[in-house]
């Protein structure tokens, strides 16, 4: 029994990330592109590497059509999910959200920070936040998963073990987040402009503007009982995939690298895409390019009572498409893996 | 029944290559991982992206010990796998060399072009040149084969219509080629620094000093049934992966573009790994990164008669490890695409 | 005496490099920074790297305004200029059109490439085609300059030697041309977006469709003394700066590398900006980044009768700022380097 | 009267950039070019970009030749530098050092983290720490300058003005620093090779295992009055050039965005190579790329309590080079800009 699958916003790079996964997916099958840009087009002729691997012509990505397929991914504007949901879940589908519509559970915060109202706070309150790691078995159960963004993603991961296991400070959490460029999307604008990016180096959004900071709040909070704030501080930098975020934790009490690194090991033991990397090791963001891995390494500073951590994840694939699968083989009750080893990292 | 292979060169880039595409191929083990620089050591710590994928040690490439697998895949410095060879071949195993050493027929043109004495001439005889496309049915029943080199796959794919054709003269060929830098290998020479390549561009071993040139030439020669002679200009493009090849053939005949698309297409129908672009349109490397296709467009240009053919391929793959793969799936009886779609063009 | 210059165009990436050079030049004060996009905005504020080194404002490139001016460098869309002419050359002061409105000799050829009716056919005959090492005389003496093409620039200077020495055939000239994305401007489309770019090469506009070829055909027609018709195809590296243009050109008669080689250095003898390297020596683009420079490296091919010859430039200066300025201190009567050397390339 | 400049290491990447600068300042003529790897070779054939530019052969960086010089710039291994010393300052010469040799006042600290016994203690105690934006007076009578780091230029840069102040914490500060590959030097490893940097992230040498740490601390503690420890944490990012430092500091009291920019621009007012942005406006790497300046910008994090410095520098001239030729302009006597500013930001 093939998964009928609909793309709404199936253009950008995250749509077409999708296209790339499902295409290799054994259980799946895409049956709706939907794009505002390309409607009447083969998806061939827009991005001319999918040639011979999928046939289907975009189209407008109306409720009624996506409702027909058993699970929409939904990679749109902010603000455009919401409006589309009810028709999906009224249907008797399974939506899983790439975008921020469902991210925050909390409405008031969404609405400040994306400065619109929401039109379904029901569904904000029912949607599973799908990270796995954290969020497993919720997402097992659930009809709307909101995706997680990419650098909360990385940043999520890279503190879960040490604030569940109370060994580092709430407070004064930094995350200092690299990204490459697609993490912007596709859209044309002087900022991915080729001669701006290229041989340069920028940070952008800082000190509490980025919208991913209350949904990393979010999870933090979740993770350590109580409200966590903290700083977070994206960058921009010269590649196409990719996100290292460095997170800085004051530690509570005295730990060695090993057992801070023990900890990582213990915490995410049996998960197939998180790799801790052993004491002395650091990953780095193209040993797990094209792939749904997050790469982690731990080093405590005693010289400033702190544990460094780095975690790595290719912003379209754990960062966006990838997770978006793993959530979906939740959802559909299939081995939490399929169709994603077959994504290996590509290095060099 | 799973085919058991050995790498002797595992830890080139062609080599940790092979590893990924073997990986997530159904029908093949990877047992035997040959390294010079690495032995005793896990491959997951040489290559981390490789952690939780294969669990091999490094080893010597003995001969004893790669006799013991079904096939061996040899990327190593050429000499090397002449001396090889006997004992893989003499055990009944199957050989498929990325390298040089059985890729000329005439063991004269390898000797003045590799400045090495050819110890295995009945075996440089014998090879078939693994070039699925040209000679699909000798490479079927070989136990020895030549995978081709990355630019010798560009041009050959680029040229093989327009002579089959008799359209363009064998004369004054020209292939002016472009390479991203992973085709250097990782051997570490300032030649490949980071700051000397990036933001750089430069040709090298022009006018005939480059020895894919003859073996460019051999295959010309067999497509035209006489003596071809080409210039080919290799350049250094700062970036990992792909090839460009620009072929410059003269029209013996007045051709439009879309009659030259058209003898494209006729040429390559079935092939599950050529593409041939609809007039107009062309091809750019990314668009088969990190997959085993080779991507092709044509266009006559009236006002100097001649055609121009653009080929890209992914150097890694369709130029080393993919076509290696190919190669080996036509060896063992085995579907030829076998393990190789999962390996989708990442994009972007 | 400081000569006022204006600048029309002043914050596309010609007009900031002309911004960047004249900021160093002793003689030359930029008094008036036309722009479409950002009137009425500092210059360091659209620029930053300007901060601190010029204190204009955007305005409007009225060509009142500009005829105030003792030289105006144009850099403007097609047809833009042509119209901005009269006014500027009737006011008594000197025009140097980076554009392609006056490169063109014979209006009906510019109209046929670019689409356009031509207005000012007396002043596009009038002209001088700025190309100091073919044309300094003409330049010298002239009121309206056209600045070359970055393009026609690399291969005009890569053909002069050779064809002035007759040593070659007039026809079946191809230059395989590589720019970096810079050429294409700074205004935003798909084809510059950094995630399209990074880590891909393509050619465009191949087979005799970019309008460059035009104005090396007219060049290279003045140096053969009879009609020349070239295969021109550009690429696209990923990279910010740089043309690389490799030249084929058919021999006429049997020559050693050397002799080549000694053909360039007698041709460029005393030339500032033209350096010719030793025979087995090949330019890189790194080589010229940031400065005026031409480098310029010929191999004899014997194997198949033809001379290569690469070319590199900066398509920024030597390919439009620079050039414009080594045409300015020509107009002017200043010493040609005057302020050119101090733009000493960058490397790495 | 022309100051003689004798370069040891000249072959280096920031020797050659001392090259490129000393080749545009007035008042300075580079007679010896020591080298230890190219003693004999023209310059020109070493770094084809300097072709035409200088005309001097590599030799032996002997210490009576250099004693010769009126001024010499060492960019030397550390251990090396401290044992040429004595025998330059003996001759009555001044020197410039770029390596790390006299950086650290206490020698006990140099010799823990450079792990080799200081055989010029009284020259480490002498020796002025060459930023000038805060060491100015003393660089003007000093014989002995330690030219900064790259990395503590920028963070030094960063922290003056809060520290000096006294607005901020000197405990917890971090700075998350971000570095191109040219930073790493010129010899060749794999951690430099183009197809393990492009498209890839890391970061190195965390947790307090940098050598410019306690640099960074030495400076850091000076300016604010007590001893200070700092994390410091460098990445690796595929870009050559091009230094950015994320300083994050807890503000002692409250403090508006602007405020903390006034108190930038009051402590760099009259400073011609620091250029504070506005609040609001963040630097990029490429806006100060190939010249001396280091642009800062401030935005304070009230959600957190933090004050953000991001500081932006070339690391080869304010890094390196250029910051020597300030340090050597006001050894001499010269106005400090003199030959500086003509290397304008390229961009882009």
């Amino acid at each position: 029994m093939t998964i009928r699958a609909g793309i709404a916003g199936a253009t950008g790079y995250a749509g077409v990330e999708l296209i790339r996964l499902l295409g290799i997916h054994p259980e799946v099958q895409v049956v709706l592109a939907g794009t505002e840009s390309y409607q009447g087009q083969e998806l061939a002729s827009v991005y001319p590497h999918l040639r011979g691997r999928i046939d289907l012509v975009g189209q407008e990505a109306a409720a009624e059509a996506l409702a027909a397929c058993d699970v929409v991914f939904a990679s749109l504007p902010h603000g455009v999910t919401m409006a589309l949901a009810p028709a999906v879940l009224g249907a008797g589908r399974r939506l899983i959200d790439l975008g921020a519509d469902f991210r925050l559970r909390d409405v008031a915060t969404y609405e400040a920070w994306y400065k619109k109202a929401h039109t379904a706070p029901d569904l904000a309150a029912e949607a599973v936040y799908g990270l796995p790691e954290l969020y497993r078995e919720q997402v097992r159960g659930a009809r709307l998963v909101a995706n997680p963004g990419c650098y909360p993603t990385a940043c999520a991961l890279a503190s879960a073990p040490l604030l569940k296991a109370g060994v580092v400070e709430t407070r004064g959490i930094i995350f200092d987040a690299k990204s490459g460029v697609s993490g912007a999307g596709r859209g044309v604008n002087l900022g991915v402009h080729f001669s701006e990016v290229n041989e340069n180096l920028k940070a952008y959004n800082i000190a509490g503007d980025h919208r991913h900071t209350p949904e990393i709040e979010q999870t933090l909070s979740d993770l350590a009982g109580e409200r966590v704030v903290v700083s977070f501080t994206p960058h921009l930098v010269p590649m196409t995939r990719g996100i290292l975020a460095t997170g800085y934790f004051t530690l509570r009490r005295d730990l060695s690298t090993e057992q801070a690194v023990e900890l990582f090991r213990e915490f995410y033991a049996g998960e197939p895409f998180v790799r801790v990397r052993p004491a002395g090791d650091l990953p780095a963001t193209k040993q797990v390019w094209g792939s749904n891995y997050c790469d982690i390494g731990v080093k405590v500073d005693r010289r400033t009572g702190r544990a460094l951590v780095i975690s790595v994840i290719d912003n379209l694939v754990k960062g966006a498409a990838g997770q978006a699968i793993q959530n979906m083989n939740l959802m559909f009750g299939l081995p939490e893996t399929t169709g994603l080893l077959e994504a290996a990292p590509v290095y060099p």
